[in-house]
């Protein structure tokens, strides 16, 4: 029989349906295999001796011929870089400039590496950008909630292949985020815990949904999972903000979510996937309920009508099943 | 600039960014022309001649032999028909079994008719055993929440070719929809006024976002739509459950709802979309503050990192061009 499993963290109901499980095997995307991407390619503005065709660098490290990592205005960006907020309301019509920031992070100068094929110095370069934009993006007071994210593949929103990622400030506390910081403060006050920390605990006792234990972090398939292979990575000591991260932390996350990004890309043969960052919204950055992490989302399967129409979820795959599985890829090298 | 707009009856920031519009001609899916589809098809179960190949009939409109509508247990259920609610609470850790209903509604004989070519008088039976099957389904006293939609087309998450719909009775009241029914309840409480009521005598006021106005039915593109053509179908008079609709009713909103998808239909090619009841859930149906309604998205565009990370959206369409495209739609006959 199935079983409805329930996310504490996201308030969300997911029918976990192992009967109509696959193989991980079976998830692996049956792409026409083109030409192995090139290392540079001239057309591709994010490539090295193109600096010229994107707007002016917000951030870089490395020197300017040679950086590793750097930042530009999305070309395409939503949000407007001028003007200031301003509300209207008319009705039950309720309006707003649409101002805030929205960067481009060019991840490496190489066309063809993707982040579990880059080098763990070069990858903590990227952790590294990260939390350097994250801090430079709430200095603008305009910026309520930065939203840091990468689209890896087609299935995953992109059609750029030089590896990059991306940041937004927007000027609004989205409801679903605030909705969660509610929740999370209401289990504090009703428990004195971290909802969060809690959570982690849980699963390290359990162990079956560990996919990576390091010295600050721990990377899992939580218990009511939403989707095949869906991964938590967390620090273990309570943060409520990437801001708050040291730098040795920083290492060990990029050492994590690199292995994770490994087992992925050797076990599950490159699926598209989405990265997104999870932190309080709020430049101070601290406080005892919430607890920031990244998620990975393979886009391994599609969201259909009952998603749309129960915000329920429905997942083939068994988390346990799920963890095993990413704990056994073997990684080359 | 982007405009950011809000949507006070899903809480949801629409990020309005026309300036990366599209003419509605380029979101026509390019899709590989294949032969087109025979009316009838030995190897589809749903096709008539095959009724042994499902399980046995739920529900059906006209007599064995010649079915205009009938549904079937899903072969491929996402909840056991058999068993009973359980709960088991382990530390964080909320379990429930898996029970539910979950039927295929085979929504005509003919193998190649989608909603928009069928016939009025076909398309009311469809919408008759809309009624009746969510009227059914919750006289199962473990289902709280009745989700009633429809796939259609790959992008949309079927590959079934014979026209269908879903309707799924689930064990629990899923948090998205109860913090919508709150929401609405508050706004009520406040103002004294269905949020939705108010929402359509707006709407109807301003007239630009209106596709049709009928009798006692109204389709427009909400003032922050989350995508490309995304239809909201309401019947005027404040009813929150589908429940409590006339057969009179009922024909209105067949025939408005069967236009909206002929002017898509024509409009844009035949596109994918996900068509959604959205309805009270409670047997008994009625109250004050909630309205019920259909949404159609239409599945143009993909969503990625930027929507699951904030929850918020990223229209490229301004609304009331969309609207007006549909407006101008020419159905032939």
């Amino acid at each position: 029989m199935p079983e409805l499993r329930f996310n504490l963290i996201t308030k969300d109901w997911v029918i976990v349906a192992p009967e109509r499980a696959k193989r991980p095997e079976d998830f692996i995307k049956k792409a026409v295999q083109g030409d192995p991407l090139p290392a540079y390619k001239e057309s591709c503005p994010f490539c090295p001796g193109q600096e010229h065709l994107t707007p002016p660098e917000t951030y870089r490290v490395g020197s300017a011929g040679t950086w590793s990592v750097r930042s530009i205005p999305n070309k395409f960006s939503a949000l407007s870089r001028e003007g200031s907020l301003e509300r209207q309301i008319s009705g039950i019509k309720r309006t707003m400039t649409g101002v805030g920031l929205h960067d481009v992070i060019i991840e490496n100068p190489l066309h063809n590496a993707p982040p579990a094929v880059l080098s763990q110095e070069a990858f903590n370069q990227v952790m590294k950008a990260y939390r350097d934009l994250y801090r430079i993006f709430y200095q603008d007071p305009r910026v309520k909630t930065v939203i840091l994210f990468k689209n890896h593949g087609l299935a995953a929103g992109t059609s750029l292949e030089h590896p990059h990622s991306q940041i937004v400030g927007t000027p609004v506390i989205p409801p679903q985020i605030g909705y969660r910081i509610e929740e999370s403060k209401r289990y504090f006050e009703d428990t004195g815990e971290c909802l969060y920390c809690k959570m982690i605990s849980d699963e390290l006792k359990d162990q079956e949904r560990i996919i990576i234990e390091s010295a600050q972090m721990v990377a899992f398939v939580p218990y009511a999972a939403l989707s095949p292979f869906h991964t938590w990575i967390f620090p273990k000591r309570h943060m409520a903000s990437l801001e708050a991260i040291s730098d040795l932390e920083l290492a060990d996350l990029g050492q994590v979510l690199k292995e994770v990004l490994e087992r992925f890309y050797y076990g599950l043969d490159n699926p598209d996937y989405n990265l997104v960052l999870r932190s309080i919204p709020d430049p101070r950055g601290d406080n005892e309920f919430f607890h920031f992490y990244f998620a990975i989302v393979p886009r391994l399967t599609k969201a259909a009508g009952f998603e749309l129409g129960s915000g329920m979820y429905i997942n083939t795959q068994l988390p346990e099943k799920d963890a095993a599985f990413l704990r056994g890829v073997k990684i080359p090298g």
